[in-house]
């Protein structure tokens, strides 16, 4: 007997016998898509209160191209009670509100004059829901006073949303101008737990085409801004989450990690983000450049980014309380446990220096320094840490990356016909690119996963150590459509790890970070990363460092985080 | 820049241009094989204690031809003591050892008694640890009387093991002949962790080539029976747990189960078995088909088999509470939650009469009939479960088994050049068979997974139910090489839903259960299966029946067939 095949017809062969080559097609691409293209910027720019701009004599005009630091006008522009209320924590603005301290309506309005100043200067917004939030705000201000009591955790605290979590009644296209008519019918389950916890939603942010460059640029919004530095990348794929928060034009916002995602803008703006283990947080309705197929060989995993380690726990420890698996099949039913905060003379901490294929630039070398010497004075324990086997752990992720062949971008840069950005094209090369993996080499390298996670785990074990800090990129914020390497992160995905990535105090300093020209590359990738060093354009820049530590550990993850943030004072 | 390739090769192409059909060698298997067979069954022949065997006057000669209920044997054989030791639970040997009442080794003497006529006329032993049992449960009792408690939960518990996890210095085949050399280096996680709660290894027992049957055979120990009729199948893949456990020659056994293994044996046997969600309990180090690859579409659960509820919930809550997460980086952090019992009136209970595919045979509808009966007398709310896209489900699990073109069961096999066991052929037919699948597919077939997963949740959410109660299999136990649907058990794999299979008390009745000889059946799987069931084979049988649930609600679960247990009074 041979099992009849009734509902299910997977045979559209030869699936890799010519490989989906992407090619864009201009003409349709301008005539079907730009003008929702115009139409879609028009209604961001006509979203953008007036009143709230700073003035053009406050900034440069170029400033793609301009080393501007965009941190700094805030506090020109903004009256003193907004200045105030903004440079509070999410977890200051909570208890405030609860408190009746604040009201939700006044804090959104200090929010929505600072953020229309960080889209201004950084373009971080994908679209402006300012009304939405005013509306909202007032909603629980009138809940708060009928019922003498908050909604939830979050009542009243503004949080900016990454563009691809299904926002119901708007558009998501995940940074694909081909779903520019996709409306999403509901929240994504994220996005309904955020607002049912008493969130307010008032700006979606911006993500690069394919949702996969450590950098900005998409097709729809064009390329994002570095809030430290405006001609350098935010970083990405939450690009427009660092730049918002990085200007404190959101107290708390949701990024996404596949890669380095929620990680790099972080860093590079000089901030706090959490990328847990995949399936703690749902990603059910969030928009994802696959549809009809479900990858599973490197997972994408949902997290906090925020001003302060405080935050990224009362997110975690709410949302996680919200018990998301009740709704999504795919979140691991994993309750909050409560820890204590260690002492620093509780904690062993390794240190990497270099993961064995990338040196990392003298600003982050430097800031490793510093940390592993603030560290050791106040009590914890240090080790340098010897990489394993990093650059079999990236070359996993990058086959897992396109494993399908490109299969699903292909589909989904083909509805448009959209140019590729030149991070696109890279991205499209990695593992096999438009080739793909066969079953049995995908099995292959799921095995390899395997035993790098039980060989990591083994190491954790055998060394007694707790949390490692590495280098979150091999440098500080990089120029647009430059980074390329993303070993610092990847690795974390590939064994499945919590990172915290934390502000180290630590700036680039021309002065003292010199680049060692007599430094001969070990591999091509170094050759590359470690060639593009600018002393210049990393001078000012925030070093942002990660610590990473098991699967599954994000409550001691974020309670060794509030050791290091009190020693490191950031 | 491209990635340079350093430390992987997986090119070896072309991997499926000419699939691997396997082919038995019959001159080298002879030669190399089954002299290495022979010494195993050898060992396996001495190591059992002539002195409890059951004399042959108490039973037939041919027991494989005969409808011979073995369990009928050991109170016609075992001294009183010895009786009444193995008719207790887990739980009640637990806490009379614990408590003094009894030593862990008159404990295991009486089960090694017990064990012996089980393996005698069930043939259900692969390696019978006779001797390292008793000086186990020797240091054990020293152990208590010297430091005044007991080593753990499982102080004294014999517990028996499934072949396939690896035991220290010994031979770990997974029911392959080519890997009759491969001695373990050490336990694996599970075996370790119940090592050190107390319990005592004394017997690993039987499992099918490939461990991919519903049944018994393999081509190292022959063919298992079943413990009511040794005529009959005593199911598979945990073919000697079963018939070991429903002769009560173990309290307390580990099975595994990736496509019905631990629930069918459970079911044919009349005791209790438990599937949990995949990762909840480890099967680090425990021996699969697979070597070099690591498939993720389906996956495989560890979990408890007994003679009562209580004993499941005894070992899943005392093994959780030893953290496998902190050795297997695969396992999952949740913890064990303390539920309360509901009273019946709480419980919603959907039930199934039919999955759409193969109607039950006439014993199992007449089970789930009374079942429901008794549920809603005791005050259970219960309602009619619709069958929901059970056919595409059993084919994604079919697609998903043989996913790799069965290039790790030809390795495997090929290791011998062994002969197929029928069961072995039809498996190597799922799915695609030797073609495989190529990696969209797999993702397709991925991705309906996902979607079946989240219809089932919204469906339990929708209908208000808590578990759902359906067939293990379309009748009670099989003949040997009989059983060729598993759509009643693989859904629940697919779904990776919690499973808990428990007897019912009813039994086949020949004078009432007959066969509807004009029923058309809808498709060639029913045409099969409903034509396969023979009122007389079936004339004395356990039904079993599984309650699913959500994943992860092992808590729940267990305690919802407490509920149930009491009112069957099983």
């Amino acid at each position: 007997m041979s099992a009849a095949k009734v509902f299910i017809d997977h045979a559209k062969e030869p699936l890799f016998s010519e490989p989906s080559i992407y090619k864009s097609d201009p003409e349709r691409y301008e005539r079907d898509w730009v003008p929702k293209i115009k139409a879609y910027n028009d209604a961001l720019k006509s979203a953008m209160p007036k009143e709230y701009l700073a003035p053009s004599t406050l900034y440069p005009e170029d400033l793609d191209a301009a080393p501007f630091n965009a941190t700094t006008v805030p506090e020109k522009v903004l009256d003193e009670k907004s200045l105030q209320i903004t440079n509070m924590t999410a977890t200051e603005l909570a208890k405030k509100i609860a408190a009746k301290e604040l009201t939700a309506s006044e804090t959104i309005l200090a929010f929505i004059k600072r953020a229309t100043i960080a889209h201004q200067l950084t373009h971080c917004a994908m679209e402006i829901l300012f009304e939405d939030g005013i509306k909202r705000a007032k909603e629980l201000d009138e809940y708060q006073e009928k019922y003498g009591k908050t909604i939830g955790a979050l009542h009243g605290v503004p949080v900016s949303l990454k563009e691809h979590y299904d926002y119901a009644g708007r558009v998501t296209h995940g940074g694909f101008v081909g779903c520019l008519d996709r409306v999403s019918e509901k929240f994504s389950v994220t996005n309904q737990i955020l607002y049912d916890l008493g969130a307010v939603f008032y700006i979606r942010t911006t993500e690069p085409q394919c949702l996969m460059h450590l950098d900005s640029i998409n097709n729809i919004t064009g390329r994002g801004r570095n809030a430290y530095k405006t001609s350098l990348s935010p970083g990405g794929s939450s690009s427009g989450e660092g730049a918002l928060i990085g200007m404190r034009g959101s107290p708390l916002g949701v990024g996404s990690d596949i890669g380095g995602s929620i990680r790099s803008p972080a860093a590079f703006n000089g901030i706090w983000g959490l990328k847990p283990s995949t399936k703690r947080l749902s990603m059910a309705r969030c928009f994802a450049p696959f549809e009809d197929t479900y990858p599973e060989t490197i997972g994408c995993a949902l997290g906090p980014m925020s001003n302060s380690v405080d935050d990224l726990e009362l997110f975690m420890k709410n949302y996680v309380a919200a018990e998301p698996w009740k709704y999504d099949q795919d979140s691991l039913p994993i309750p909050w446990r409560e820890v204590p905060t260690p002492k620093p003379s509780d904690l062993t901490i390794g240190i990497v220096y270099d993961d064995g294929v990338v040196k990392p630039h003298p600003p982050v070398l430097r800031a490793l320094k510093k940390v592993e010497e603030d560290l050791k004075a106040a009590g914890v324990n240090v080790i340098t840490w010897d990489s394993h086997k990093v650059y079999e752990a990236a070359e996993v992720a990058n086959a897992a990356y396109t494993c399908d062949g490109n299969y699903s971008a292909f589909n989904r840069l083909s509805a448009s016909g959209e140019p590729l950005a030149p991070l696109t094209e890279h991205y499209l090369t990695f593992g096999k690119g438009d080739k793909g993996l066969k079953t049995l080499e995908l099995q292959f390298y799921t095995h390899t996963r395997e035993v790098l996670r039980q060989e990591y785990l083994d190491l954790f074990n055998e060394r007694g150590v707790d949390f490692i800090i590495a280098p979150t990129y091999v440098g500080t914020a990089p120029k647009t459509s430059e980074i390329k390497y993303w070993g610092y992160t990847s690795l974390w995905n590939i064994l499945d790890a919590t990172c915290v990535t934390f502000p180290t105090g630590v700036f680039g300093d021309k002065s003292i970070d010199l680049k060692d020209e007599s430094y001969k590359p070990r591999n091509e990738y170094e050759a590359y990363e470690y060639g593009i060093y600018d002393p210049e354009a990393s001078d000012g820049m925030p070093v942002g460092l990660t610590l990473a530590g098991r699967r599954y550990c994000e409550e001691e993850a974020l309670k060794a985080s509030k050791v290091i943030a009190d020693i490191l004072k950031v």
